[in-house]
């Protein structure tokens, strides 16, 4: 791997990267939380595509908005087939950090730039890949843009989607001039890409913790979400008797913390961090709470386990408060296991460098190159995160550890599409 | 007392009541949970204040807002002083029912037409009055419009007040074209005022259970709302190990439980039915929980003995989970005893008849009663509710009992005013 990019000409990566990192527009950041909310087919999200097209321009890219607004910038032929793809998302969680997502894109062009500047020939089409929707933020969905173009998310499903104010996915699209009786399968555009690689900052402590800059990725938890409905009485919070209510917070509480327990028992881990209440009231007793249950697990079996001993629990709380509970599975996805030959290939072209060591991990986070796994050969770059905080402003990766995945990056599109 | 209101000459309060209550506009119903959402200084407030505007209008009464945004409908000389007024608000919690606050003030306007109807000549101003903004659903504090006339909150308090969506009462009141500055104590106007009376239906089941259709105020709990902001660290739910979160929800789910535990210890009631979670998503671990505590009780020492409890549970759980806790006491009102002279004339007069017994009764909910109370002699009379529910779409009163209630109240104007 040549350090930190420094390549024939005196060309630097870092150079390149800084750039790009300065000009993303700070799109979406919130001047109080300072995290970003980059929200699908909002005027944040704009703001970010227009960015990517710009890049893509400036390098002479061909830029290609897809049917279900993924974009893409090709180096050579995009019909030639066999193409290597890298690229990852630019949309956020609600106040979510500067690195999980972008960190992926800024480095693909950042990699594509030391790869020409090396002097090499690419002799299979290369393409940088920004995928709509990643996170789910909008809609509660994660992954629309590379679900819909996988066929893991039927056009009927999708155009159901509706964000918190009641706006349907089809209604955003159009306002964002999209068109949403576009979208759908796309099995020809996945039939001519070889090899998806993602690079993406790491979303938990393993490379610090091994003192490495860069992992390869082996598989991603299997994971899902579920929306427990809480339904009690309307009441007065000042006159009416304990014994008279059917208070859904009461079998909230009580669920959330059962989820934690089960969650330590298995050895997995479960979040209740998003919740909605009816009439939300200070003085009001609730009628609705309504709570999502975010788990994840290393294996299905200890999934299955947390999330049957979380609804059980829930049921039992809700019948001795008198209250009503459903519970709906809004999203699973079973356990990925990344293409073994790629995340082999991976290893043998990093491990050219013996200063590079290429630790493997597993990782509970869901991504694009998850939902792609297995149309396309996928395999993931990590970057190292010190504190393994992502999901919030205090998300960082040091750049010197960047710039390593930008090389690290370069060196594998050089290996599979050089050779 | 005259059964159902047929006063002289064959009028009936029925039909006035009806058809005001028909006349009343629907604003502010929510579509799907058929409760209103009728807030200060909204498009549904002022449809709600101009029809309290015609109704004084048509009976000749002389209309007035006062500098807090009251609503007054004089019959007789405002300025004379010595007035009996009665009233209650139209504004509502989040998804209220149809009766909490319109019963007053419908109720009102009925029971003027019935004394008129009685051939009754008032020696005394009369005045039925809305009070603005009661529920304080929208600026977080109740009774605002009666505070500020009372002097119980001052103007730079009243200015400082901001809605969820960040915009400030003088900014509304501007918007709904009230003047802001003109807002402040009104000690001339509550010395006009000689007694005031409010109607209410009843927000609890004493009524029922004693088979009572009206009743009389004794006196309202001592009630405050607390905040809690439990505040950890917003990370990935799905690939932050359990150890290393700070994740409020968990802190908060265990306070909910401990206001519950506490205040079924203390015979009191304690509440949170209002929740405000950052950054709200299924897949952060959220950076704040906030929620309010609304608690009451017979007495200061039980109500201080709960809340105190409260905190010291919430303040060791947060420290167990590395999580920083504030709680900020956001209004308190102290026990009120109604005026007893006040209270004892109405139990004679409603006496009178044989017919109605008086059961006299505490109460858990504030009212701009209770904030005028020790401003001026104040008394409440409660409407039968069946099954004490309030606060909700559900919330019911029978209509021979709200008639029953015009005719008391009718009864109660005629004594005091007409003697």
């Amino acid at each position: 791997m040549t350090e930190h990019g420094s390549g024939p000409g005196g060309w630097r990566a870092g150079a390149s990267f800084q750039e790009m990192g300065r000009a993303l527009p700070p799109a979406g950041r919130h001047p109080d939380s300072r995290g970003y909310r980059r929200f699908a087919w909002t005027g944040a999200d704009a703001e970010c595509r227009d960015w990517f097209r710009a890049q893509a321009e400036a390098r002479g890219l061909v830029h290609e908005l897809d049917r279900n607004g993924n974009q893409w910038a090709w180096l050579g032929d995009p019909q030639a087939g066999d193409a290597v793809v890298t690229g990852s998302h630019l949309d956020s969680v609600p106040d979510g950090g500067a690195f999980d997502g972008p960190l992926g894109v800024v480095s693909s062009f950042a990699a594509l730039d030391e790869l020409l500047a090396r002097g090499t020939r690419p002799t299979r089409p290369l393409a940088v890949v920004n995928f709509g929707d990643e996170e789910g933020a909008r809609f509660g969905l994660a992954c629309v843009g590379s679900r819909l173009t996988a066929g893991r998310l039927t056009v009927e499903q999708a155009h159901r989607l509706t964000d918190g104010d009641g706006v349907t996915l089809p209604q955003a699209m159009e306002a964002a001039g999209h068109d949403p009786d576009a979208i759908g399968p796309d099995p020809e555009r996945l039939a001519r890409i070889g090899a998806f690689v993602e690079l993406h900052v790491e979303q938990g402590r393993a490379l610090d913790l091994s003192g490495d800059r860069v992992g390869v990725a082996s598989a991603i938890w299997p994971h899902g979400r579920w929306r427990f409905d809480f339904r009690g009485e309307a009441n007065h919070a000042g006159t009416t008797r304990l014994t008279d209510r059917r208070d859904p917070m009461l079998s909230y509480a009580e669920t959330v913390l059962a989820a934690r327990r089960e969650a330590e028992l298995a050895g997995a881990v479960a979040t209740f961090g998003k919740i909605s209440v009816e009439p939300n009231g200070v003085n009001a007793i609730p009628s609705l709470v309504r709570g999502w249950l975010d788990s994840r697990a290393a294996d299905q079996d200890t999934l299955d386990t947390v999330v049957t001993g979380v609804e059980k629990a829930a049921r039992a709380y809700a019948d001795a408060h008198g209250v009503d509970l459903d519970v709906v599975r809004e999203s699973f996805t079973p356990v990925v296991e990344f293409d073994h030959a790629l995340r082999d290939e991976l290893a043998r072209i990093l491990g050219r460098d013996a200063e590079l060591t290429v630790p493997v991990l597993g990782t509970g986070a869901g991504h694009d190159a998850g939902i792609l796994s297995d149309r396309v050969p996928t395999a993931m770059l990590f970057v190292r995160n010190p504190t393994g905080v992502s999901h919030s402003p205090a998300e960082h990766a040091a750049e010197d550890d960047c710039l390593a995945g930008v090389s690290a990056l370069a060196d594998v599109l050089e290996g599979l599409a050089c050779t």
